[in-house]
């Protein structure tokens, strides 16, 4: 482990369980008293409106404004999320007590069965949100994991929390393959770390290629794998990485309006999580592959499509585009109109991208 | 492990891998004789058409039929494809003898390099597709795998054969999110199986859930989750574990016209794939979920989309669908009209699919 862990940081899977259990209770509580007292029970909401997002310097995020809106039993039309929420926070607290884990598919399904009235899956994801924005705290935190699965592999030694396998420890170098990054992973601790800096990959066969080329212990490296744009215990994952162990964290995606915002929204966190604090990585760097790499690589490259020109419009006027490198290689696409993929770089042989390419790269982010 | 093991079904890395440059050598050598004795060099290719593929009995999978085309360097027109071929044998022998891995794109970036003339990705994914067909050995045995990651989780050790892991073993039964399928998992060989049966898992969620529940211990069973259609490495790695370890596989996939084909290439084989033997699983059982569990288990459904509509029509056709349980549901589902995710057994709660779903479903394939 690099450096003495530090109490603030460091996540505690029981400790986190405990505060949302915490919250749930206090929530219920403030219902029941209200009702017994004769009053309407209501939830206060922040407003999650892409015109109630601010970026917060401090954080270094994306997060709700002041606005909120008050949920209350008083209004006919609020019954029924009223409703819908509190048998959600039943759900959540029965799923973090008894260990077991949920989807947000998963969800909407049991409430079906216990005939909770949701129109459809977008409905039960929308109360999913807000009670994300009630609690301060991802829907992961109440143990509904998303479906996709990234993974890691390097050297890192962790220890599961989930029942059946608490205190149980797997040194994360072993399977080359790299492991899942399910619901047991998520809420592991650390216990012993080797590595000095951590690689995210955008894409299978590139992982593969750092893990032939042996990159892990070249530049003594964790390796994780999004497969795309990384779900958010994923990047929760990564923060954590960053905070805990200390480790810089390079982003490798394809030179692509899409691969970008792989790695931005690591960065500066999605709009659509506005309302959830600290699952970014502000600290993270986009390490390529630049639009401006395609030029000086001299990379196999694509003409855009519509949608890449479309998408690129888009991020000329994002927020997060206004600052180098992102508004240099924005600019540098909007010239260039062509792509490439993280795999171009063996045209120059499978070796290139972790022979030279890695330590050019890291060595001119290290330097700026 | 379940029984002796079989000399003859025994997964040995080393032994596949000699094969191929076997085949690769004799087909350059018969290339060069033919050249020095002033004669055109040729290549016999099977035929890869719809019109080509037949069924074949004692392998219970539909394979190309005798039709075979012949490609000679005398045809100008058989020039560019001839040397494109010969470019990636060479290549081919290149990743064994090195022990690197690729993919189709990769390969194509490689190419590009090498300035060996391909017009687009298509081009080189066709020549590597006739690669396969001349060697009668999946891509994967000359080192280049698919994007895509399944993954798996039970009492199975294995042992690494590639480079700078060779000898290694790890438990796959102590990460429980599951360990990723890629090239150094293909390639592993069984060393020690404690389990009784395989799941093989459509959906994320559900791998989850079986995990959770304990599924692995209840039914000392392998779990694997092929995240959608299952990877051709990942079909061979299920059919090894049939092969090498005698364990029954049961697959379980939505209750739609696409989850119906998830089960059905991995049990018949895809037409994609009917120039390559052996990565289908002719004993696989396809365990639902069936149209008829919609009604029978009354699952929360939705209606038939268009494209469902249309897919449905084209199972009708295939000649993989004449027999039972696979006719009976795609009248059942013409009837219906309506489909229901894995997911959809969590209306009566999540214990359900493990504790009630699963004993009935193995009851009723074991007494059949």
């Amino acid at each position: 482990m690099k450096g003495e862990r530090q109490d603030k940081a460091v996540y505690r899977a029981d400790k986190v369980k405990a505060e949302v259990v915490e919250k749930l209770k206090a929530t219920g509580t403030r219902i029941v008293q209200d009702l017994r007292r004769g009053r309407w029970p209501s939830v206060e909401l922040p407003l999650r409106t892409t015109k109630n997002i601010v970026y917060d310097d401090a954080l270094r995020q994306y997060v709700l404004g002041p606005k909120k809106a008050v949920r209350t039993l008083s209004n006919i039309r609020h019954v029924r999320p009223f409703a819908q929420m509190v048998w959600l926070m039943k759900f959540a607290k029965q799923l973090i007590e008894s260990g077991k884990t949920s989807t947000l598919r998963d969800t909407y399904y049991v409430a079906l069965g216990e005939n909770v009235d949701f129109e459809d899956q977008d409905e039960s994801d929308d109360i999913i949100l807000e009670l994300e924005s009630v609690l301060g705290h991802p829907r992961e935190d109440f143990n509904i994991f998303p479906e996709e699965r990234a993974s890691i592999y390097g050297d890192l030694v962790i220890e599961y929390t989930i029942p059946g396998f608490r205190g149980n420890r797997v040194d994360l170098s072993t399977h080359p393959d790299g492991y899942a990054i399910g619901p047991a992973l998520t809420t592991a601790e650390f216990v012993r770390c080797g590595a000095e800096m951590a690689f995210v990959i955008e894409k299978g066969a590139v992982f593969s290629r750092f893990v032939e080329e042996r990159a892990d212990k070249k530049f003594k490296a964790l390796l994780i794998h999004t497969a795309g744009q990384s779900p958010r215990n994923c990047r929760k994952l990564i923060r954590r990485i960053r905070e805990e162990l200390n480790l810089p964290i390079y982003v490798f995606a394809d030179a692509d309006p899409y691969g970008m915002h792989i790695a931005s929204v690591l960065i500066h966190g999605s709009a659509l999580s506005a309302h959830i604090k600290q699952i970014n990585v502000p600290d993270a760097v986009w390490a390529g592959v630049y639009a401006t790499d395609i030029t000086k690589y001299k990379l196999p490259s694509m003409k855009f499509t519509d949608v890449d020109e479309k998408r690129l419009s888009e991020l000329v006027e994002d927020p997060r585009y206004q600052t180098d490198p992102w508004r240099r290689e924005v600019k540098y696409f909007e010239k260039l109109k062509r792509k490439a993929e993280l795999e171009a770089f063996s045209k120059y042989g499978l070796e290139f991208i972790v022979k030279d390419f890695l330590p050019e790269r890291l060595a001119e982010l290290t330097k700026r």
